[in-house]
């Protein structure tokens, strides 16, 4: 979902009246970003409150690629990473994840291992369906086993759009947060469905009701169900008692549009890139009684403070043995502070860009390569920047270049490189990335190796279903990524 | 001023308290049209209640070009026109316009000759500083006569951006609701300051208040403004009994971008160009106890119905001896009904587009010439859609170009002429079209001939401030348009 999705940050349509009332109850963030444009490194950074970089959710296969955890990786989250629900169970919460994982699927990756205490979903993208000879379908699991596949046991129709996934992954947590409302036990809520990724599908109800076609269905479906779960918190007498995050882990897949995409509002580009299409995210902060009302924040945010944040509510302090990139958001949310701190967009372990305060540095551009644009795979269609939009990697070191974010969102006017303003800023901004790129020490790669072996043949869980399939043989290769 | 401009339509800086309060009051108009994308003719429409090709307000020098009311311009509002201060006096209304009037500056189009009982303002864009020799500056007046020039007597500090223009509107306005009041006399008030309008400008305590810029700083004075006019209007007791509408006159100008430019949110080009960002508008309707609080309306609205609705208002009809373009809004407005109706797209006498529903439909593209786009002059900067962002103009009239302006907002994904979709949509607008175009009756171009002559040489009252220029020789000729 883009930034432009929802109605109260300015889609044209408005059609998200739950996630609008959200936000007036509760706390805008105009300036929140995620740690990658691409899934898997995002969802990573997310639970681990680290730069993928850090946590190995990167390539060196090939220069500045992204790369994500399709059935054939061989990685994924090591255990040497401490996860969010693995520092919050030391304070008595229940960790659930409902929906995509995201982090690896082989065995040592479940996370179920790396603290969740309960799972409904997917470890893959809903991607489909296959043959299971070439390629498996993608298991759902319920915790430890496999309960089932995508396209065979959890409908998904292509051609009509409709599929009642986010009804499943609605009730498995209104039902999740009832249970522990119960026994009184303080909960994560990991609720990371996977509507509005392509191929994009709503239930049945859903189907139609959006002038923005099967994209905004889906998107009204997510606003339905947010409503509801906030309802349910009300209905509980726990509001004020849950703290509630809405977010997204990349930008609006523009390469999906017009029938599966959705909107970065005015930024330039989309998913995979490191404009701010590809990383400025919605995100609203809810918190009855705690967080003003109506609240707007220009807090500079990022996923990965989602960790340090729940870690500071739970009362728990983030580990010292590493570095942790996310801060803090509580000073920001409940009292309105502005906290100074850099963004850094990333593709493998190469810094593209920095934003600090309102300026923008790249040091290098690339939106999509030659290759993949004459194809037609175009993460900027109808946005021609020149020298911005790169179809090469283009290197801009020595003399980055420079957006004031506040007069051109949209980064279309570099900033003459000549001006006391270009000075001024790339003075500090420097300062920043010298002491980031001195201090960094990048974890192991996760997503450089890939062998078909590997992918869901035989999920635990398969025998009683009679759903195991015969893996090929082990041939470990270089992952090609694309992107 | 765009439709990206305001925080509640999703300018990321969200720096418009008192709009975005407004709206939450009142009641948003997603789907808000003007009659051109540019000032004149807007204006005029939004004044007559009708369509500049029918009121005169535009040229027939070059096919498709915008025209406007220069200083040169011998033309101006026909006083076969009814204007709605005209037809307001009839229910008693005082009427009185402060600002930008732009209706021709000559003295038989002076507004107190066509329905005004009072002026503050200039005739024309604060363009400037002039020589007094090749150009005179332009004039302020109140009521009949002139008080002072621009740059001369009202100061534009054109290096600093500071002005306190807008204050003086402000105060004006201020002024003139307090006496209405006190008189128990109804009123209309067409408060048409021309801030944003390049060279932009802001008063001194509003400088350097936005993360966007000078025009950011003029957004915010414009935001302070109509927060004291509705604080106004509620501390007199009259805000109940007082209709309140905000709008723009076209598209945010990309033109003048980075430095001076708005933003059209997610729709392409901008200011003189009939793509959705030249034309669609942030709106607001305001009266409290009648509106709705939060409402918002996908009526397809235009500032024609500004006209219509305001004589509904007043307990009058719109006059039977023409044809009207604008609609009585107050269904939309009051009971949340959706009007069918089209919008048409003009650029001089040319029909360039329709939208019927949620379909657009383009029977001519043009953004800018490549002669003004080889001088930099670029209405789309960094838009560059195939086909569509034409540097020549082009005819699609057997064929339009069909956007879903639902699934597509950002007109870049044209709909394929051989699908059902695109066959069942231009039936419908065929039909609309085609009666639209049989029953035109334009009326004589006003924007034609220009003349040195004519320009604010010696406006009424200049002997007493001693401001008399000699005007030229007259030689009247075609005016230039290079839009």
């Amino acid at each position: 979902m883009g930034w432009g999705d929802v109605g109260a940050f300015g889609e044209p349509s408005k059609e998200t009246p739950n996630l609008d009332q959200m936000a007036s109850e509760g706390m805008l963030f105009l300036d929140f970003y995620t740690a990658n444009p691409l899934c898997s490194p995002s969802r990573a950074a997310l639970l681990t409150g680290r730069l993928p970089v850090r946590n190995g959710f990167y390539t060196t296969n090939a220069h500045a690629r992204n790369a994500y955890t399709p059935q054939d990786i061989v990685g994924g989250i090591p255990d040497s990473e401490l996860l969010l629900p693995e520092l919050l169970k030391k304070a008595g919460y229940v960790n659930k994840i409902i929906g995509k994982w995201h982090l690896g699927h082989r065995p040592q990756f479940h996370p179920l291992k790396h603290g969740f205490d309960e799972w409904f979903g997917s470890p893959n993208c809903h991607f489909g369906p296959f043959d299971n000879r070439e390629l498996p379908n993608i298991p759902v699991y319920r915790d430890w086993e496999m309960i089932g596949r995508y396209y065979e046991d959890f409908r998904i129709d292509l051609k009509t759009g409709e599929a009642n996934l986010t009804q499943i992954y609605l009730q498995e947590a209104l039902d999740f947060i009832s249970k522990q409302q119960a026994s009184q036990k303080p909960f994560f809520l990991y609720w990371a469905i996977d509507a509005t990724h392509a191929p994009v599908y709503a239930s049945k109800q859903f189907l139609g009701t959006s002038q923005r076609g099967l994209y905004g269905d889906a998107v009204r479906e997510i606003d339905d169900s947010v409503g509801k779960i906030l309802k349910h918190l009300q209905k509980l007498g726990i509001s004020e008692n849950t703290f509630v995050f809405f977010t997204s882990d990349n930008g609006a897949a523009l390469i999906s549009a017009p029938k599966q995409g959705g909107s970065n509002g005015p930024f330039l580009c989309g998913k995979q890139t490191t404009f701010e299409g590809g990383m400025r995210e919605p995100a609203i902060a809810w918190w009855p009684g705690h967080i003003p009302a109506g609240g707007v924040s220009h807090q500079l945010g990022n996923v990965m403070d989602l960790f340090t944040t729940s870690l500071s509510l739970a009362g728990l302090q983030p580990p010292s043995d590493r570095q942790i990139d996310g801060i803090d958001l509580l000073p920001a949310i409940l009292q309105g502070k502005l906290i100074d701190r850099p963004i850094f967009y990333y593709r493998g372990n190469e810094m593209m860009a920095v934003r600090v305060s309102i300026y923008k540095a790249h040091y290098w551009t690339w939106s999509n390569s030659w290759e993949e644009y004459s194809k037609g795979i175009n993460f900027c269609p109808g946005q021609n920047v020149s020298g911005v939009t790169t179809h090469t990697k283009e290197e801009h070191t020595t003399l980055p270049l420079l957006f004031h974010l506040g007069r051109d969102p949209g980064e279309k006017y570099p900033l003459s490189f000549a001006s006391d303003e270009y000075q001024r800023a790339m003075e500090q901004i420097s300062g920043v990335v010298q002491q980031h790129k001195a201090t960094m020490l990048p974890g192991v790669p996760q997503l450089n190796v890939c062998d078909k072996a590997v992918m869901n043949w035989s999920p635990p869980g398969c025998e009683k279903l009679g759903k195991c399939l015969k893996p090929p043989k082990s041939d470990p290769q270089k992952c090609f990524w694309p992107h």
